[in-house]
């Protein structure tokens, strides 16, 4: 066990002293403190025991030895640049490559999903010599300016957001909130309709389309899995103005859905991006990412001119910790068990939606599962106050949860992929409890007001 | 020792196929392969073993055991990010905060010098609400695509550059071969006026200067040293503009100019920047990086309304790692080793410039020296290709050194913080011999030419 150096009250202070402000804290109103964690759990400076349903990065476990062991065996090894060569780097991008279809052979290591991001539309612009992005709505990518720009999740944010002449910004392709529902006869193509009259209109303004760029399945967006079809569409559309495709898989790549390795592969066969970005998940915690893309891409990139240099991209360490992540997938069937966890999560949470009106919508694939909360069935009132009541509750009861999306109503199911069916159990047991009871109070609290009317009105 | 996976002509056959084709390798006629290294010393595939005088990132020595021991204690303790509370976070900011001026007291914790300097700028675009940047020619800030913009290093090498209207570039303060000379009786405010003088045309176009950002020591831009006074001079400008002063520590920081800890510093105490990134050395290879800005900076950044949140920044284990690395260079003094020990290469280079008509400017602080070839004293002209060869004959020798700044003439020696001075006099005595030898083939060569000439003649 870690003794704590600081007392919790000297912690938040130090932190208020000298963190940015702009660096929130989950739980703001009484912040948790870890001091260790193993597999799915987190445990605090007291030793209690917190179940991990958040924390995605933490892919195969938290401090998962194997991963431990080969990061700290290649540490006391070498740790350079890959200006020098390696096996470690040409090892892991040949077992990344052999995850992927063909014909995405070329990879370009990076230090975070930002920066695969920004990475992306730099060989985009390059490629094609085009400039304009179309992004979808509520879409986050990162933090650097670049992505700041093609996030309206975060550009909505800012009091005087001013939109970027060269980004627009597609429908995103929501069958329970969006503009074309489950009860449309073709979502697919009618989402991807949108994204060609935006480049339609860019045209009409003597723009031009570098890239669409999504994430395969929205995340901060609210947990949104697109209709099967709707890349190929889009694709099409964008290919055909000369832009490419890229699709972010920072948040659902690795095996997280379950069926397949990328999320991407959900749409089916027939599709490969022009350009994939991996993150988070790939190191388990370790600051890492890659851009993997075609060799055309990669070699017009090259033929700028510009040499692309990155200090810490692909060193040893990160390799050995990349290879080891994808050893563990491998070797404990996490694939496997997201897909059978998953799906066993998703029927316990529409069990809930039969059972509690404010449950409105069950999606999921794999270990990615949402679940949004609404007030109203029909006119999809979001549920926000709730969902972050549900949110505190869960804590008070050891459980991580979080709540996204625009209106910060669905609860988001994330957790490692270690995650276990009694794991499953207990969180969902909590929220049939925690609504049970708040359906209750809610009915007992109506009828007070509204015997205080009676009363009143006397 | 370790076994290779693959022999060496596998692995530049595995980069060929699976890395980016802009990732450049040192040494390009025959790259070496290194797998492992401790101290100042990288050991190849056959365990020979070479002396680094190059890898600044390796600040404390490859391999440090207590920056190993620290990183991998802490791997397997936790590893999240930085949304809960931790200790590892707010010591850190504190320990470094100490080791600075007292106005500078809020860290961002990054994952690269690009996420530093891109959310300087980020920084600087929101407190002062303008857009414009001035930046040092030659300089090198970063590859994500808000840093190419302001790194005419990297501009400068595309075919179809084209300059941002909103980035001015500022000539770099060169005593050497700038625009204002050792003759010049005040270059500092020389230096300065110029930027004064783009701002004064930002002002006309109707612009607003956001941020100057310059290196506090020029690294790739050719090892150059500013005139002191110069950024105090420069900073009274901007901020009259209503602009803040970057300086970029990447390369510089962390006690390698060794009267200082921060280059800055060498400037004046009267001398504090706005904003500070820091990189590189900070992890001794670990992935990550650090912002500090004043509070007034850190507020008006967050009442934009916009919180950041970088997936790794300021995790637990890059924590622990920065804690060590200024634990070590506290304890081994290797801030006062960068001191001595550059104090003496320097005067060993001097006496090579005595003795050697191509050493044309001999110029460091500490362990951060750069030594300018030239072919003639008065006309300065780049010696290019003799840089090139003595590297490459150095490399047969086993000793790793690059040339830089923007003709490739400047040799440039930025060694682990260890390095010692029998590692100075070898590498000196390297330089010296081949040199002589040169010198003597070059008068040899022109004989032979001269020869063949005076019998074509006949
Ligand atoms: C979809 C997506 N892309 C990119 C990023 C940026 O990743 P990072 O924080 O590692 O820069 C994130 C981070 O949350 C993300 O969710
Ligand atoms: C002065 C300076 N700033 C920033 C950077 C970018 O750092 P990184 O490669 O870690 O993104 C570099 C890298 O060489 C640098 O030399």
């Amino acid at each position: 066990m870690t003794a704590e150096i600081f007392p919790k009250v000297k912690t938040i202070d130090l932190r208020k002293k000298h963190i940015g402000p702009s660096c929130k804290v989950f739980f703001s109103h009484d912040p948790i403190k870890i001091v260790r964690a193993k597999g799915q759990y987190m445990y605090d400076e007291n030793g209690v025991r917190y179940l991990d349903c958040i924390n995605n990065v933490a892919h195969v476990g938290h401090s998962h030895p194997m991963v431990v062991k080969a990061g700290a065996e290649q540490m006391e090894l070498l740790n350079t640049n890959s200006r020098f060569l390696h096996d470690n780097l040409v090892q892991y991008a040949q077992r990344l490559q052999a995850t992927l279809p063909e014909k995405l052979s070329v990879c370009y290591f990076v230090n975070s999903g930002s920066e695969a991001n920004d990475l992306a539309l730099r060989l985009a612009w390059e490629y094609t010599g085009h400039k304009d992005v179309i992004t979808l709505d509520n879409a986050y990518h990162g933090h650097v300016s670049s992505l700041i720009n093609i996030s309206p999740y975060k550009f909505h944010q800012l009091a005087n957001a001013e939109q970027s002449k060269s980004v627009h910004v597609a429908l995103s392709p929501d069958l329970y909130r969006g503009n074309y529902r489950q009860d449309h006869p073709d979502p697919a193509t009618a989402y991807a309709d949108d994204v060609n009259n935006l480049i339609q209109k860019a045209h009409e303004k003597g723009h031009k389309v570098a890239a669409f760029i999504a994430e395969s399945l929205q995340s901060c967006g609210g947990q949104v899995i697109p209709p099967a079809g709707y890349f190929q569409k889009v694709a099409q559309h964008v290919h055909r103005a000369g832009g490419l495709f890229i699709a972010d898989e920072v948040q659902v790549g690795f095996g997280r859905v379950g069926t397949h390795f990328w999320a991407f592969q959900l749409q089916g066969e027939d599709f490969v991006p022009d350009i994939v970005t991996m993150g988070k998940p790939i190191g388990n915690g370790h600051p890492m990412s890659c851009v993997v893309t075609t060799r055309e891409v990669a070699e017009a990139f090259k033929n700028s001119g510009m040499e692309y240099f990155n200090t810490f991209g692909g060193n040893p360490v990160s390799c050995a910790i990349g290879l080891a992540v994808l050893d563990v997938i491998e070797k404990e069937d996490l694939q496997g068990n997201a897909l059978r966890v998953g799906g066993y999560l998703t029927r316990l949470l529409e069990q809930q939606k039969e059972k509690h009106p404010l449950v409105g919508d069950i999606r999921g694939r794999g270990l990615f599962v949402g679940a949004e909360l609404v007030r109203d069935r029909v006119k999809l009132t979001p549920a926000t106050a709730e969902a972050q009541d549900i949110i505190y509750k869960l804590k008070e009861q050891h459980i991580l949860l979080s709540a996204d999306g625009p209106h910060r109503n669905v609860l988001k199911f994330k957790p490692p992929m270690c995650f276990s069916e009694e794991d499953a159990d207990m969180v969902v047991e909590k929220i049939d409890q925690i609504l049970t009871v708040s359906e209750t109070t809610s009915f007992f609290l109506l009828s007070i007001i509204q015997n205080t009317c009676s009363v009143m009105s006397l």
